[in-house]
């Protein structure tokens, strides 16, 4: 292992300009089970991959809303991500409280990467061990952002997170010029394509995944498991992978036909 | 013993994203004396194994009740379950006072989870060495979770920590997906079999454990000693195991038939 | 000896998940002088070897009273033992001021036990050094707890704590079943034996040791030291040890007739 | 790799009086993309390069407005050169609130490096690991400033930091001496041309790099990107360099002849 | 010379439970010049060891007045001792201010126990290097404890500190048993006897010691030179040693007939 | 290099008395660029070399006015000369805001060095990196301190610090005697042929040194930069060096014959 | 150079109970400047050696008056000895505004001394580095004390402090017995001899000394150096030393004679 004098405080800059500190916690990032997104002008898509402790437990929450038009997907340190999330809510409530309209998108994010960046720079503290795809609607349109433990935040058309991330990647940096202008039915697709690319050939489920969705007319919501495994199932159908079933009708789910009535994932209109 | 320079410190990061610190806190809690617990739809019950320090001792309580309808079994530092178990309790009666109704078991479990996870940020702290299973009926039913020393938890149908606890986890991992539909007095019987699983061959007998209830109609509750050697002696009258006993009767104490008249016993009737 | 990274701090988490410094205060509590104590249903007896520093010096006070109803027996760092000591004398005064009634005894030792537990948690303090025998009268009887430096305690029907307590716990481990139905002069006899036990082979004078009770209708008070010399002098009588010596009387000094009307031995009746 | 015990601590100094944390922040700036400056006697135009972290996102914002009259390029770690901006931001309003007129440049610098200063003498802290160029006119004029992280700041004619940089100091020090009597159209295009320096033989293109401009009538803003793309246009078109293509005419873009209408690139009056 | 990682911090235990940096600072009690106490039922009498510096030097004060009826000895960190002979001094007179009575000797050891206490528990302070001869008057009679480093405090009837102080304590066994019934004069020369023991064949003068006396009906006070040179040359005397001096006449000193007239040394009257 | 275990820690003393911080921080003062003062019994004149940190940038600036009647020079960490530039500006505006008349320049001098003191006891703390000359004037006439990191204060009729200054130090102690009675003509001449001395041949212009000058009737001031030339040109006619030129006439600058019109240069009288 | 582990903390007692950094910080007082100090029953007589940093400085003050009646001579970190003059005057200062009278000058060093001793215990602080001769006059005559750095003072008829003091210790031992009956001129003379031993046979002149006296009716003051240099003179025409010079008169100046008339010199009568 390296090893090296300067990597064990977060205060100690090391002789080449590098804070280790701050880089072994986004190493923590990347042992976080996947998490995707991806976007168009009107609609942003989170997808995770759900990784239960035990057969006895269900998974663990990946996928948090923050507000009506902005939610996140964790990897990392899953008590990081939860607090951190607490804290995006917050921070929406607040700000919906004083001017009556939504918190900015971009402007959220700059606060949590304001968060993260204190506790780079105080010795009693650690860097969060965890990443956070942010995906809102604003005035502005449907925004994707990664913020990660430097307190840094980056502007995604479409990325990916967490463990066995690189291949999701790769499958999105091949198709997404074409997202701006994707319906919100191909960008759930081809979330749930880039999550089947992170499962190294274990069998893409609705059990093994859940799928967020935010957009015009519709508040951020998780999309019922059934509708889920209806996409799954037509995707099967087309066999030569997404560049082949283009032609593919959106699955027949009643939620694909309008709004799903599940109580979980009816495409929630937004009180604004 | 593996060393490294990066394990003492709960704030240091090690170049693999890891934070030692945490995990070897969670050590703690697999040299706990063995707790389970399981749920159905209705009710949930955790139970304990009574370790006494010494033969002159009491043994030590390993279950608390945090309200009328939610309760806790710990593993691990019983100092620090104790401490845990009293925050548990004033989040309760908080709540209880200002919202007039009992505090929904999950939002119980971020607030411990949320505890927790500040003892990982601060280096003029450690984390806590125990890890709890929260069992709590509310509006939408019973539930039980695992919080451990991390700030994580997981929601769980059936689940055993502490020591030798494996041997129950294969046991549930069998049979926990009948136990939403079971009785109260099935998730009993089941919940001393796990007990008995990690014992080693050491005869089950009530004073070698205990057990405790929440359910509809019932508040949580230890049950009382009589009640719980009945059952035992039950268990031993139907030879083969579980599987074998599902005919078996149930036992024929006070307690199955309706209500045990002990002062600690009694399945008290919730208050709401 | 042993030597360990992980044992300097009492923040730290050895990879087993154990915490050095506070087993090591542990066995502060081990080269303390040895104290026994042990309850019937109505009375609770604690006992405790009187060693002075040097031949100048009177001993130093091991039992301190808490309040009228409980009272301590200390083995380890005695200053330790008498900032817990006080304590315990401000919760039962506070306690008694605002509710007009005793403090119960287990309330009494949760208090104690936390006090200690903060102490294994911030990195600028050390746990306490000493062990405490708490023995108390409230409504639901007779008690005895053993309060150790983790912040966990242990009820008992008899315990012993110290140097060379292991030959009092051997002796009590083969009695102490019948301890509930024991009369005050029994406990007291019982104790002086227990101590006895810890002397290898000196002989057990009034001067050695210093014996306190609290019971029905009796406030904690120390036993004086005529009354114990009686008590030594009639067991001595009975040669073959407690078990012979069961049809002995009662030692014919005045205490055990009613009432010794000595300054500090009299049984002061409880101010309820 | 240099090693010495006195490099781990800001508060330390090495016995030849150097202090190695500060040394060490400062290589941080070096590693970040390329940034660079350039002031007429009436205008301060700051380009970045702007590098995204993969194919999917967008790049971060390197230039950031503090207020209608200065702004900053910053080089090193992004998050902390947006809480410095921030800070920026901050002094500008509250002083334009008290004195109803801008906060002049020299002394917002001031107020920066101070800010930095702090970083260095507190031993709980770390200094910050970014530079920034500050851009600004007042009524002494446009100025260029660069405050680096010791604490330290200069005024510049024209600067470059960053990444390669080395290579377009070269180019400004060659040209600098005539920057005072430049038109703000000249500023942009030798802005260019250095920014081109740095790329090492890629070719320079409007999405490489963001270009901002503060000058007599014009408050600070980023200069849209078609704008940008018909000076590189026109640079190219006179192949020699800079030197040759002294006589080639100004760009005919919108913005060159009077004022883009771009909602991002007029040349915003200001509110003075 | 002894080492072990365990010794450095104040708050860290040894393996087998000891605190070394308390241990080490009662070594700096053995440094200081030597003290001896010794009280009868109504007197208690303190001398101590004089040593200059340096022959241009006077010596130090061991000796201080806490109150009328309670004064020290120190041995060890003079300036420690100076510190904590003022807190007795103010807990005395503020007790005195507040009830009108004097502080109880016993009480007063207590609070200065609990205050060297706290040094023993806190990292950032070390523990007191002086012990302290506490000789008083109270309701209960004359008094003598001894206060050590370590927070812990013993009554003795005679005892001796400091350097050398074995001989003494040697010479004080052999007698304390008489001393309840010796009048102020016996006191007074077995003290001095006690520290002729300490001097190691040296010449007792007054010059090199200093004794202070409290007792009924006498304020605590410093004896004057002059007195105690009488008692030390009819100490002479008589040859073969106390023993045998028995018979000895008390010094024909003023003071020895019913109070010296000198400012310093008259037995004043206590004002009560 | 020189490596011991006392040097890393402000309040660590080593062995043999030394505080190896204090003394590595007074070698940030050799290294910083020279600086020389000197006063007659009226003028105090100060001068430091102008280093640029590069072509682009213009010099920092090392002379700082305090007030009307004083001014410092700095050498070492310019961000920490800085701060306590400051720090001397707010004394000097408190004292006449409070008093209505100049703060004496000897009690300037004793704030600046307690405040430096502080950095040398405290342990989250450094000793300030930069040594300052203090040239002022009050009613006691005019005087030249200097402040070193160790929070020492020197008084001196002419010196020189910063690197290479041991030669502007020989050439001042040739000729300080005679200071007393020099004009302020002489005393400037005498500054810049000590500046001289620091360069090592290489050719003293008016664009590498800043004189600064406060006396009778002529607040403290920067002189022109012309003004600095024809000195320099003047002394530079008179080939041997001072001792030579004693008899040339004093630079026909407008300054020199009674005050130089230019904004910054003019000997502002005193608003006194 | 000695080592070892206990001896760079202030807090950290070594085995054998010493406390090394207290004691380090003794031997910075031997590498000051020596000054010496002596009194007879109505005067005290302070003086010290001039040592100046260079030529072209004034040497630093080593005398410092603290009230009418008190003055210090210091040896060691001039700067810490600064602030401790500071802390003096200020306590005069408070005491006289109370109560009207000088502050007595055993209380004043006791203060003293304790606020070095704090500086002993607490871990983020250093011992002072200086020590300090007290002389005085109050009621109870003139008085000489010296405070170390330990926290511990002493009184002395005469003593040195400083580089090469013993040779001013030795002279002053063979004859302090004498001094409580000097005129104040045979003090000066005397301190001016112990003076002259520190030198090594560097002659005495009065640019190498300063002294100060205070004493019945002479307020602190500092005497003027012509009177010095006479008083040397004098010294010389008798050749073989103070034995041999007993016979020579007192220097004839004005100030011997009743009072010199110099600003600085005149001995101030008290104003009390």
């Amino acid at each position: 292992m390296f090893r090296n004098q300067y990597d064990t405080d977060v205060t100690t800059w090391s002789p080449a300009g590098r804070l280790f500190q701050v880089e072994y916690a986004m190493e923590a990032v990347k042992q976080g089970s996947a998490a995707v997104g991806l976007r168009s002008k009107t609609h942003a898509v989170l997808a995770a991959v759900n990784k239960a402790a035990s057969d006895l437990a269900s998974h663990q929450r990946k996928l948090f809303r923050a507000d009506q038009h902005v939610g996140v997907a964790i990897a990392g340190l899953t008590a990081d991500g939860r607090v951190l999330s607490r804290f995006l809510r917050n921070e929406c409530i607040n700000h919906s409280f004083v001017y009556e309209s939504p918190l900015p998108v971009a402007r959220l994010v700059v606060q949590l990467a304001d968060k993260a960046q204190v506790c780079t720079q105080r010795s009693w503290k650690r860097p969060y061990g965890v990443g956070l795809l942010v995906a809102g609607l604003d005035e502005t349109g449907a925004h994707l952002y990664y913020n990660c433990p430097s307190g840094n935040y980056f502007e995604y058309q479409a990325f990916a997170i967490g463990s066995r991330s690189q291949a999701a990647k790769t499958f999105l940096e091949r198709r997404f010029e074409a997202y701006d202008g994707y319906s919100r039915e191909e960008l759930i697709k081809d979330a749930l394509f880039a999550i089947k690319e992170t499962l190294q050939g274990e069998k893409l489920t609705s059990q093994l995944c859940t799928v967020a969705i935010v957009g015009e007319g519709e508040a951020f919501h998780i999309i019922d498991q059934q509708t889920i495994q209806d996409y799954i199932d037509a995707m099967e159908l087309s066999t030569g992978g997404p560049e082949e079933e283009a032609a593919a009708e959106a699955p027949p789910s009643a939620e694909a036909q309008g709004g799903g009535e599940g109580a979980s994932s009816e495409p929630a209109p937004m009180d604004i």
